[in-house]
């Protein structure tokens, strides 16, 4: 899966970059020199050259859920850790997945078309013609579907897309939906056309997003060709992800199954993904309203919504069948600590040969296991467990990783420090999302790690960037903050369930930005395409082995848990002032197109020639208490600086007590009720949009309660949060008051 | 040629819309009852089927300068008008007017390819296969030339797009530029490729600004086809338009000529347009660096910048012939006041069969013309001059009006009160460029004129649909203020030669925003295509007719010349803000670039597989003194409002002699040493940007000193403006001054 592409936006003084001789946050000056130099023999240890070998071997052939290579790569991880010396296994789970049986779509009028549905061989491109392995293009968990009805191009197929078709007077009762690729999740696609009454969806990809439009296609260059197509999952994850017949516990022997016909995750009509190739012939034949600019894509013809006369016939028939999984991890135990875990993860499952996703994370993941392996062997040993994990299942819905957290998710809660996930890699500038109680840690990590094009460190090469793509007025901000912001997570990866179920702080991590576009979820994402394209000389899979390897050994080692919560309140002030303005533009939004019904404007701009509905008046929303979240932010701000200085204080040193609280901090911001509609995810300052799907919405429960006009919700979901706001304030007070009240003790 | 289609941005009270009784500004309550019931008489009198038949008529053959039909359609004007019992006559002149003799367009490598150069006849389309009247495809005024080289994509070829190419380290010099239409007037495109070197132009049309990207194209809907080619001029107009052979001076019989070879408005490599069909081989072979994302078009494969391996043979020779104008000239004397001129234009001419333009804007100005000798029957008499102008020769360069008014100049400038032009006509919103003087009395006219569509005044129709389409921060702004602001003229139809040579207040009208897109400068801009897709009822044709005439006798009728300074001053005083902003603006961008160069952004962005060369540091521009522009433009301020005030006390009666200072009002704007390198252009306040071509810039001297970084010019030209705002001042003191001292006469 994908993560979000945004990159590190910069705040941060140039101070400390060559910093060697400071003290790590929550080491001593002693403790802190040791560490600062077994990372620096970590550091040495990743070789580039094996990146390469992994990635050649682990993309070798076709490994998807339920794929023999799929088992067989497993089983070499296993073998590679234990020639390390490392302790591994392999955690097998029994999930739902679903590949095509049948599958066709064939445009009856105005003419004939039968789509191919088939991504073509390359000739330079030797994995491109496994054919026997490959899974055909579908979309996983659409159900299965025999319709026959006319198209309406629906763009991207967002609820904004739909409000624009109604102002259009075009609906898709009854139709098949025909939506581009881009600008929400796929999955989001099909669940709206479904809640607008269309009988089926097909998802193309547009060379305006992923294609021609930004550079050379494969094989002369790195992007999408005619004929590529993006496999995925249409899960209802935004509800739950994991096997959708297991919600909320472990898809272990025994596991009580919900039957298919009552799981809610699958989708409500059969959609299905196709080339541009294939959707040329229906676009090109659909007649009605031109399409507004922003829906244009990049084919070399006039889009029209229809419908009409483009009517098609799509055929869809699943194995629903159940695909076993292996998840193979790796435990390294604490010396010190053995009960305080830091985990890592990457998955290794495809959709076919997956060089870049995810191999490109995997690889390097590995080659950090390697190279914990050697420091063990030169003496040295983690304070706290280092667990590593390599998840199966991940394509399809996040299989392998929420299954493992659901059957772990006592001990989890319990143990758990920190979750550092990667999900690919590429050529460019760092990027970082997560709890934000880490960035300053995120930040720390970036300066010791140099960057392979530039040879500045990481931490420079992306405030510079970022300083060079501002806004004059963002200028002075970005010069100013200490650290760097990182971004807030939504979903698309394997942190998911660690973040938004259990409220373990997570961090998600990767390279990219100078080799963008590319192959997503297709046959030509291999180790061809890759070697060619994409990080051609494995340095920054390097760089990404340096940077996660580091963070997994400074958290695991340092005397008290680096999280720091001035970063996390900030954040948090800047997110209630972005609802705060969220709900008085609604108000103004809805005001204002009172008012323009009022004076005329739908008639003064109504254009006879062209179909136009006017909007109906609504009714203004009221306004809203947002006195309990200031206050609450406030207060944690307080907290947050009277924590540090304790912690200045204290020197690096610490009672135990303060770790097991530190543990529990991202906790305090989970409620067991769960968001609304959606018990599952249980965080209340982070979630995946109900309808972006990957896309972060930051205070979800208040801020979608406002983007859906759900009024009489909102007071009760800004109580939740402030009060979660408030605990994390409280155990801060209380982490002080231990730092302050216990002399040194610990290393 | 085109104007700019900017509409109308509003600013309005909703007031006096439907406000029947009111007292016309300049008229007494009498006059103004008296001239508000010939105007509702007259406006009754415009005939769509007349407009039809007159575009039917006008556009039946291809009637360029020099053709036969350009001087049959000017023979039958003048005849119509003679027929409705109106004095008419036709005035010549010879002028340069180079037409192809040679044209050719080969690709050499890596294919062969020989380009079309002709737009193919559309079966039924019937005017679109009279090959042999047509003139060819090609871009007057380019020189001769044979040149063999490669090809290089400039976008659009402005300024900033040598800079880009340049930051890529792509040179253009001994290359044929290749670049798009769009964004600048065509005439700079080879100007600013030979200032970097280049030794031949191409320009093209993308379907990105001009085809199937916004809708249907030709005979299915109104888009440009892939064959259609914009022919055009690329004379070196910001320097002097008209004939290139006589500045500044009538092109009468004796005048003196220039030879050819000292003609410095000539372009100074061969350049033509071709069609996107055409240009497609030539695009689609080119290497190198791919464009950034605001170069690309809409042809269905990556763009890149090249040089390689795209080499072309351009060769091109033209006959160097000089052809006769036929102006027609309409005049009604004024009953009162003779030389008190109130002009009208519009051209006759056309690239081809122009039916667009311009006829749809010629047959509404006859139209006009037809029913102010109507009222003339029923006994109306203007009481100063009507001047109506069928201009020949717009295309090639403003020739008939620029030749008319330089023949004419002295007259001109004693005598006119303003110039109305038009230049095309549309279906939907009216809008309005030109002198501020003018703005409150195209809003009074504005609201006299009944929308065919939404049945309500224009006035209110544009306002609304510009409060539809304005930010939340603009939409106060445009409801507060009283009247709607008409844009500023920069170059591009026949205002020019009134406006920024003579200091004539001026105005260009016409309706649009519904029937975009279209054929301009093709064989297909003809009455087929208009009658299919544009105003096909004419009723915007008459709506044209009905606000340019009322426009023309409320001027002509006004007992004192109703100018209004007031929103002049206002606008002015945007035009300094905007000054200082630009100024302040230039010097953070470059302190700014320093300090990154300082700070190593462009070590830490530069990506080692893309070729990017960093900019070198510049020396900081000095602070300007903007304050003689902010206490003359003060003094402005006062005295329009002192002036106003004195004119209401009149009741609008008033000495002649306060019109006689009126009619100067305009010219007080004007210095006679005209603009740095440009004498020929005299307005202190209007210009066609040197590297925008038709765009304006306002207050040009001092703009373009600091767009173009000229520091030490710009203390001068801030003098100059504000000289010319102060005597504009002094001469509304006299006028006020007049008004209160004489007591009522006049009418």
């Amino acid at each position: 899966m994908r993560k979000a592409l945004a990159l590190l936006s910069v705040f941060a003084l140039n101070v400390g970059a060559a910093d060697n001789i400071r003290t790590l946050r929550g080491y001593s000056e002693q403790t802190s020199t040791s560490e600062l130099q077994w990372e620096q023999k970590f550091r040495e240890i990743p070789d580039p050259a094996r990146l390469r070998e992994n990635m050649q071997r682990l993309s070798a052939r076709p490994h998807h859920v339920g794929s023999a290579y799929d088992k067989d790569n497993a089983e070499w991880i296993l073998e590679q850790l234990k020639s390390w010396g490392l302790e591994a296994e392999i955690e097998t789970f029994d999930t739902l997945f679903p590949t095509p049986r049948e599958r066709s779509l064939e445009m009856l009028t105005p003419t004939d078309y039968k789509a191919r549905l088939e991504e073509p061989a390359v000739a330079a491109d030797p994995t491109s013609g496994q054919k026997d392995e490959q899974l055909p293009t579908y979309n996983a968990f659409s159900i299965d579907g025999d319709v026959t009805a006319p198209v309406v191009y629906v763009n991207y197929g967002t609820p904004d897309d739909y409000k624009e078709l109604e102002r259009m007077g075009v609906s898709v009762k009854g139709a098949i939906a025909l939506a581009r690729y881009g600008q929400s999740w796929r999955g989001i696609k099909p669940t709206v056309a479904a809640e607008h009454g269309a009988v089926g969806c097909l998802i193309y990809s547009d060379p305006h997003e992923d294609g021609y439009v930004e550079g050379d296609v494969f094989p002369a260059g790195p992007m999408r060709p005619e004929g590529g197509v993006q496999r995925g999952s249409v899960m209802d994850m935004p509800v739950y992800p994991g096997d959708p017949q297991t919600p909320g516990v472990g898809a272990v022997p025994g596991a009580k199954k919900l039957p298919l016909d009552q799981v809610k995750t699958l989708t409500k009509i059969p959609v299905m993904p196709i080339s541009y190739q294939d959707a040329e012939p229906l676009l090109k034949a659909l007649t009605g309203e031109t399409v507004p600019a922003s829906w244009r894509g990049s084919l070399p013809f006039p889009y029209h919504v229809g419908p009409g006369p483009t009517k098609v016939h799509l055929h869809l028939k699943f194995n629903w069948d159940r695909k076993p999984l292996y998840d193979v991890v790796m435990r390294i135990k604490g010396a010190k600590y053995p009960d305080e875990w830091v985990i890592r993860g990457n998955h290794h499952d495809a959709w076919v040969n997956g060089a870049e996703d995810p191999i490109s994370g995997t690889s390097p993941e590995l080659e950090e296991a390697r190279a914990l392996g050697q420091l063990l062997k030169q003496g040295w040993k983690p304070d706290r467990t280092i667990i590593y994990c390599f998840w199966d299942g991940e394509e399809p819905a996040l299989l392998g990783s929420t299954e493992w957290v659901e059957t772990h998710a006592d001990e989890l809660r319990q143990h758990t420090v920190a979750y550092i996930n990667s999900d690919g890699n590429g050529r460019g500038f760092m990027r970082a999302g997560g709890s934000h109680s880490l960035e300053n840690f995120v930040n720390g990590v970036m300066k010791d790690i140099t960057d392979p094009e530039s040879k500045m460190d990481v931490w420079k090469r992306v405030r510079l960037a970022d300083i060079s793509k501002a806004t004059p007025e963002k200028r002075a901000e970005l010069r100013s903050r200490a650290d760097l912001p990182i971004f807030a997570l939504g979903s698309g990866s394997d942190y998911t369930s660690f973040l938004d179920h259990l409220g373990v702080a997570s961090l998600d991590l990767g390279y990219g930005g100078e080799d963008e576009g590319g192959q997503y979820h297709s046959i030509y994402d291999d180790f061809y395409w890759y070697t060619h394209f994409q990080d051609t000389d494995f340095v920054y899979g390097r760089a990404l082995s340096q940077t996660a390897g580091t963070m997994m050994m400074r958290l695991a080692d340092a005397p008290v848990i680096p999280f720091q919560f001035g970063d996390f309140a900030d954040t948090v002030h800047t997110y209630v002032t972005e609802l705060k303005k969220l709900a008085a533009d609604e108000r103004a939004k809805i005001k204002e197109q009172n008012d323009e019904i009022d004076e005329g404007v739908y008639q003064a701009i109504a254009d006879p020639k062209k179909k136009m509905v006017a909007p109906s008046k609504e009714s203004l929303p009221p306004y809203l208490n947002f006195a309990p979240l200031e206050n609450a932010s406030d207060e944690l701000t307080r907290a947050a600086a009277a924590y540090d200085k304790a912690l200045t204080a204290a020197g690096g040193n610490a009672p135990a007590s303060v770790n097991a609280k530190l543990i529990q901090s991202e906790r305090m911001l989970v409620d067991s009720r769960g968001l609304p509609n959606r018990p599952w995810f249980q965080h209340l300052i982070y979630a995946p949009g109900f309808y972006t799907g990957y896309g972060v919405k930051t205070i979800p429960g208040v801020r979608e309660a406002i983007e859906q006009k759900q009024w009489t919700i909102v007071d009760e979901q800004i109580t939740r949060v402030s009060q979660a706001l408030q605990r994390e304030a409280d155990l801060l007070d209380q982490a002080a008051k231990q730092l302050a009240s216990k002399p040194a003790s610990g290393a």
